[in-house]
């Protein structure tokens, strides 16, 4: 699509909820995406590298139908459909059961890569997006869950934020106390979705229409008030009878007692409201938020039935981080990112090329980001090239 | 689509002529991407992200029918034809055209990224693949060529391949000699089509049916034979009677020139049957060959009109590297990687979770990469795992 300017002058543009990052915005990019990659490594995460596309229904099986019609989708030359990957769980469930099925368990994944979906674009959310994230698959057990947070913990702190806090909850806390009520399927559908969106007034109008016992109205109403700290997990277990939802607080606590040996308790608070946008979350739910961004900057959970339906039986939780939320944080929080590494611009007058380019060799291999001048240029010229491109200092050859 | 590979198991698949890359192939991956970042960076050039999608008008302003034919296109929310980029050079070069008008003169900028052609799928040749590469606009002089030339053969160097060869050509050598002769439009792109591909035998055929003289016939004949040192380049000047061959065949005496005073002429050779496989290539073209892959590692060249097509005049040169393609290289001519730099398994016994997490971190914040287990183990269990992982050392927490 071209817009006529003028005369002769068009401007190209690029595909809606899509953007280039320029030099300095790329630059903070790789810088963020260098010091994930090493901190997952140090943990002793494997980096996974999947096809920008997947078959449909490899995408469907993790992502639900609600995603699926904000998958970008094509055919292949068969006309088989292919989706463009709208998460990154599900490629890398589909990696783990067919790939590293002999692998000695768990395996401790991690991605750094683009994923896209149709959305209303705007800034912090467009429709192809860079997450950084990990996976643990093969255990079940808290000490899974509470790695990957102290790990999205010291990943908030690597990518150079430090006020940030995170909202730990657990999908069976309101599956129990729903499955106990009386509320048929498509009204759980109704309620989770009212809650995922936080809309309290349409969580409202669904349960007075219920039927259900003002008691269990209540309850279910009073979910997404329900966050604090400690104390607020002992209010909520004597409200519920369920032995679900109170198994659901008793994995919250269990997680909660490790955050405090990893010396990250700090960052988390308990949120019961907090339950996904994604159907296959089964456990622990998690969002990070950061002030001056209205979304999460990075969240996770739980999901113990995906890699059933790759057919591996293993459980599985994890986490991904927002890059571009990232870079958006930092800037509104004023947070200086990576410094200038032009060192030196080499400049040369006629016929002094030969040597410009000893010179400017040399000085990169002292370690100096160099930029060596392409056509002759008086001193003056160059100078005005070294300013104006944004390097330190200027050596001159004539 | 789902393969059953027996009664209740099946293997997802993923799309024809695409990969997974496993732990040691991504780490891999990503080490050969991170030193080729630092280089680019290192020599001046700014690195630019762009969407994977572009619209259809704007990939083909470069890529020309040929390529938009092995585009992977589909429909937009509002029915615009979107292609996923076939290549980097014309998104490079929309990016320079509409957003860096107003930057100081010249450009050099880099991209590290995917990208996707329908192709009958090998090993080095998928569907989607993985580029290094760097553009250099606003200059025409042959400095800017020889500058992109000589940062290719650091590419390679920094990679970890020795041994390779540049072929160096001039597609305005074989464009005077066809615009001289009384070849049809048609006749002249089957002769290119036939020395792209390589196909003697065919361009045999072309001009015995041309109706060329003789001499014309076998000059047309020799090209792709012409390849060799400075000296060949003179004969070939005694060959050609056309201004627009002979001042090919000085640009690539002065590009040469530079070469030396680079330290790189060692790596480059002449070879007048290059004329690469995309349309806008207007003066120096290029490839790089090594050992044991039958294709380019890397090529590029000079596009003098493509900026001109989005509305910038200006001359413009660089070259393109294939990550997947250096990968099997390195692994076909048995260079090492990266070293493995799993230090150490922090294992423990029941109740001493708390414990191992502090050692965990202790261990990581003097630079080791550590994997904390996640369930309690005996020690002999600890070892098998720290071995079967691939850990240097074990830390037992008892």
């Amino acid at each position: 699509m071209f817009i006529f300017m003028g005369q002769d002058e068009f401007v190209p543009q690029i595909p809606y909820g899509t953007r280039d990052f320029l030099p300095k915005e790329a630059k903070q990019k790789r810088a963020v995406e260098g010091a994930l990659a090493h901190l997952f490594a140090s943990w002793g995460y494997d980096e996974v590298v999947t096809p920008t596309m997947e078959y449909l229904e490899t995408m469907a099986v993790g992502a639900g139908n609600e995603l699926e019609q904000h998958m970008f989708k094509f055919f292949d030359k068969n006309n088989r459909i292919l989706a463009l990957r709208s998460d990154m769980t599900t490629p890398m469930a589909r990696v783990a059961a067919t790939r590293f099925k002999e692998s000695p368990s768990p395996m401790k994944l991690f991605y750094l890569t683009n994923v896209f979906r149709y959305e209303q674009a705007q800034a912090g959310r467009q429709c192809e997006f860079y997450q950084a994230g990990v996976e643990i698959m093969g255990v079940s057990e808290p000490t899974a869950d509470a790695e990957v947070i102290a790990l999205a913990v010291e990943a908030m702190l690597t990518s150079g934020l430090q006020k940030f806090q995170i909202g730990l909850g657990q999908v069976d806390f309101i599956n129990g106390i729903m499955e106990q009520s009386e509320l048929s399927l498509s009204q759980r559908q109704q309620v989770k979705q009212a809650m995922v969106t936080r809309n309290l007034v349409g969580l409202d109008e669904i349960l007075v229409n219920s039927g259900l016992p003002e008691g269990e109205q209540k309850l279910l109403k009073n979910i997404p008030l329900l966050h604090g700290t400690k104390e607020m997990l002992k209010e909520a277990y004597s409200m519920v009878t369920n032995e679900k939802s109170r198994k659901a607080l008793d994995n919250l606590s269990a997680i909660y007692s490790l955050l405090e040996s990893y010396g990250v308790a700090q960052y988390v608070d308990f949120d019961l409201g907090i339950i996904r946008d994604f159907e296959y979350y089964t456990g622990m739910v998690f969002e990070c938020y950061t002030p001056g961004l209205g979304f999460p900057i990075c969240g996770g959970g739980r999901y113990d039935t995906m890699l059933n339906s790759f057919g591996m039986n293993s459980g599985a939780t994890g986490f991904a981080l927002g890059i571009e939320r990232v870079l958006l944080a930092l800037e509104r929080q004023g947070i200086i990112g990576t410094p200038n590494c032009k060192s030196v611009y080499v400049g040369w007058g006629e016929d002094k090329l030969a040597a410009a380019i000893g010179q400017a060799e040399s000085l990169r291999k002292s370690g100096q980001c160099v930029e060596l001048a392409l056509i002759p240029q008086s001193k003056i010229a160059a100078e005005t090239s070294q300013r104006s491109k944004g390097y330190v200092s200027l050596v001159y050859v004539e």
